[in-house]
């Protein structure tokens, strides 16, 4: 908690930015070797929303969404903004307002670990949410944080410029300087896995399909009656 | 516990009460000073329900929900029943044959600090339940408790005849003697952030259109490249 | 953690199986003596399902879904999977390939005291699950568990061949040799209720339909103004 | 949240006050009538402490210790000070300097529905917490709450002047005009109770002492082998 | 909840029963393959206690301790009282008078998946209890239960006559028909132990003494600077 | 999860590192701008331990402890251990022959979002642990993680070569490059809590002594009688 703004962030490119869109969360965490997702306690306020964008970090004080304002100025067409509070709290940060702002400079949600209010309005106007809670409880503007350095959110750590996947199985992380690659790797799973989904849906099991009754039985996996 | 059931409590003036309804959680919070608002973990059983009333307040025991059946008898047209258990229980204390009497009465929600059940049946006749969680776990009818006097539910203090809105964003009590007071404060509030809300489509940001740029600086925050 | 399946398990006749799904959760519970009631954490990933099963049941270690995949051979129409950690996880263990080979075989739903991923997906090809969380985190398949014995699920003993029932008020198990004696009892109860339910719904209540007052006066509930 | 400090609050007599601490919480508790007692997440911060004394009552914003300072002044010798966050907050509000001042007025301890720090300190010096965690986070003072208003600490109303019971069990509250009732059925019930008491250490058990075996037959309790 | 009470439960020997605690619950569960441990919320409420006794099972309703009071009967020197309510409750079902009770008959020690209260005077006559929480909330006495049917406590499930090992580490049963074998397992377990204690302490680390480098390297992993 | 194990880190001037044992964690907390404090969940095993170290760090999957064998060779003199696993984990991945590996290199204590055993033995050989829980369930040695890369513990980032501080309030982190600068912070503050201190000792109040009423008066605070 220093009260600065880190200006012009460098992002990823935006190709490669919007192109995750079309992965799912689960398979851009494991594209990227099992990494970067956010605590399962973050969820969507409505269903059926599937982003992805460059992070605009913002460090807020407990009950203080002083720093959400701030942050507004900073975004730009393609963003998520990724909210972390320096200690836990349940209070309601961001609202209709602050979102019809964002949505104005073209920005694809919020990922925030703590309250979220106003959920009827936001998904009335297409602005999606991932919260620790939906809580109406008011914040007050008083204290400085930071916006655009590393924060810890939902556990997880999130850098200015990465770029974060959400969708209904909550929210994932990739660093800027791998994303890259990571989406060549979620190109390469989804078209392996398109391959063994046919298998499985003509009765097939994954006991044959990926090869595992060798190294079960060397385990020791015993049959019983 | 006293086994008291209180009769002919006072409530607000009716037209106030319904009035409530055209506000959301989050402005009446607001209005009335940031104060009111039940814990976030009680969430509506499904989306889209918004409610005002009068409270019917029933003090309960753990996985005894015999109480609530004495309350019944308690509500008219126009009320919503609180609920709370004198220590933290998960059980399902109310189901479709508690709304369904409650429904022939006019009553509009239920709020509870418990679990309910027969979900489905409840969102099918269109009785709104906001609750600490969705159990299918029965309760006994042994043990009594109070009905019409001060509950902690959810954090909050409620007392009889406090008017009580619910959303989609949670719960909040208004004391009975402020209602009329806080309905003109939630009419000046929606009023106001009607005007700021236009701006902020055209594409103004709240550090302008609040003016915070300058108590922001006086803090210390600093913008850096 | 023996590393062993048991093959062939006894299930419920199926007519009886398949008659529960006409009972919701809470008649279930309440007909069975108020037991059997899985903790209230484990919710539907979506709404609207209902569905009844035998149990095929399976201990997984923390973070591993091998098991998982070896239990798919021994399910076959009608069943249900009920999958147990052996150590608090919220890991994603599950995900639509999995659904897709159960599906296949005729599986009618998975109940995971963890966490589920691909939701959007198992919704669209109406395959429910009633989990801990939604989590897009991987699982490995390093160390062998067991398919086929009793487990402990969100706080039930679960055996295999018990009869499952779950709806959007959750999960319960029945043991597989009361089951017919179950389902009687549900049919009774459900004759019951309708039959107050006309009573509730033309305005009377339980205090009368129910026959409470005398009880509640021995208790010595009192009424004052 | 009105930031008013209310001064000359009515505290029941010294005398009262001061003998509540021959009795445990539980016993409190249960000689009113089974209520008033904290949640179980509030826990000493040391063990052995066991005080009673006159609730003064703070109100606070969540992570903003301000009006802790201010309540002080309000404080006296044989007080208790009685402090709850306006929304759940786990940051340490208190620590040995504020404790030094309480002190050096008489004020018996602490009970606080949020962190606690400087632990090691507050043994030594022998001022007993009561707290929902320790926690190193510290606040800021910025925000205006209230003092000696009605609070919900811990799920439990609280007001001024209420007598406060505190032991390694957890903390009770009374209310001030029950304070003298409530005391006589604490000296009455443990004088019962240490009447049973020999019994029981003489190997007898309640089913006779507490003449059980009777009702519990009328419910139908079996005995197998 | 049948209300149904199971005299005369078969025991392991007594001579196996007493030597488990000579071992910690840790040595324990790794002995039997690393299971029966209970949820890690089970916590002792005051350190240093280390006892192994025969399960005499408790299935409760919430907040209701009457079954508690017939189980007493049930036990006899050895045993360890294990009393599970069947939806979760947080009240204080246990105080001093109980354990004054137990104590009388020789029971060493009580594992409960709710509250315990009294805790400092359970302390003074040394009666360990291994509980969820402390809380001095009372329970009525109203409704029935079983004693001495298998129970799921804190994610475990116990049979009446397993044995139970508690201490500082938490709590651990162990199958009666397996008690003997698992003993024997412990023994073998601390005897190797011993043995690489001692090259721990001269400075050997792991990945020597248990000889992990070569696994280690054929995963993949990598050293760099 | 790259499975790759960081040597030769870097650490902070010894001398440094080991004065920061002279301070509180809520005073090197507020020294460095209130920042750097683990979640309150983080607890001691013991009361009473108060250590400063270097952080080695070791990113674990669930239940999996093999990297903490791998870990240990890299630890000398003066570190502190700091795990954390990729998902939430309660199982217990460290006891007392790791901390003995550990104690014969020096090491002055453990930190970890997860489980710990043998806290008996622990206690008594007085190697210190601030865990998430106390657990017996024991973890598998099947995956990889790694060593000496950035991690987020309990919250927080940690970075190996950071200084980490923990006594009885907790556990807080300091950028290795800004220890000394943190250092001088803390003898800072020190210095002038030790002049209020003896004001408090004497009666003062912090309203006077910080002179804070006229702040105060200024956000509008009423008296009232």
């Amino acid at each position: 908690m220093e009260g600065v703004v880190v200006r012009n962030i460098r992002r990823a490119d935006a190709s490669v930015v919007d192109a995750f869109a079309r992965y799912g969360v689960a398979t851009v965490h494991e594209a990227q070797g099992r990494t970067g997702v956010l605590d399962a306690y973050i969820t969507p306020i409505y269903a059926g929303a599937h982003v992805s964008g460059s992070a605009v970090t913002v460090s807020v004080p407990p009950a203080d969404n002083w720093m959400i304002h701030v942050a507004v100025e900073q975004c730009r067409e393609g963003d998520v903004l990724v909210v972390a509070p320096t200690s836990p709290s349940e209070a309601g940060y961001f609202g209709e307002l602050l979102a019809t702002a964002l949505k104005a400079r073209g920005v694809r949600g919020l990922v925030i670990d703590a309250g979220c209010r106003d959920v009827a309005e936001l998904e009335r106007m297409g602005f999606p949410v991932w919260s620790k809670c939906v809580s109406a409880f008011g914040t007050v503007k008083e204290t400085l944080g930071d916006v655009n350095v590393g924060v810890v959110c939902a556990g997880q750590w999130v850098e200015p410029g990465d770029v974060v996947v959400a969708d209904d199985d909550g929210v994932v992380a990739v660093p800027r300087d791998k994303a890259a690659e990571v989406l060549e790797a979620c190109r390469a799973r989804e078209e392996k896995e398109a391959g063994s989904r046919a298998r499985y849906q003509a009765g097939e099991i994954s006991l044959d399909v990926q090869g595992m009754r060798e190294a079960l039985a060397a385990k020791g996996l015993r049959y019983v009656e």
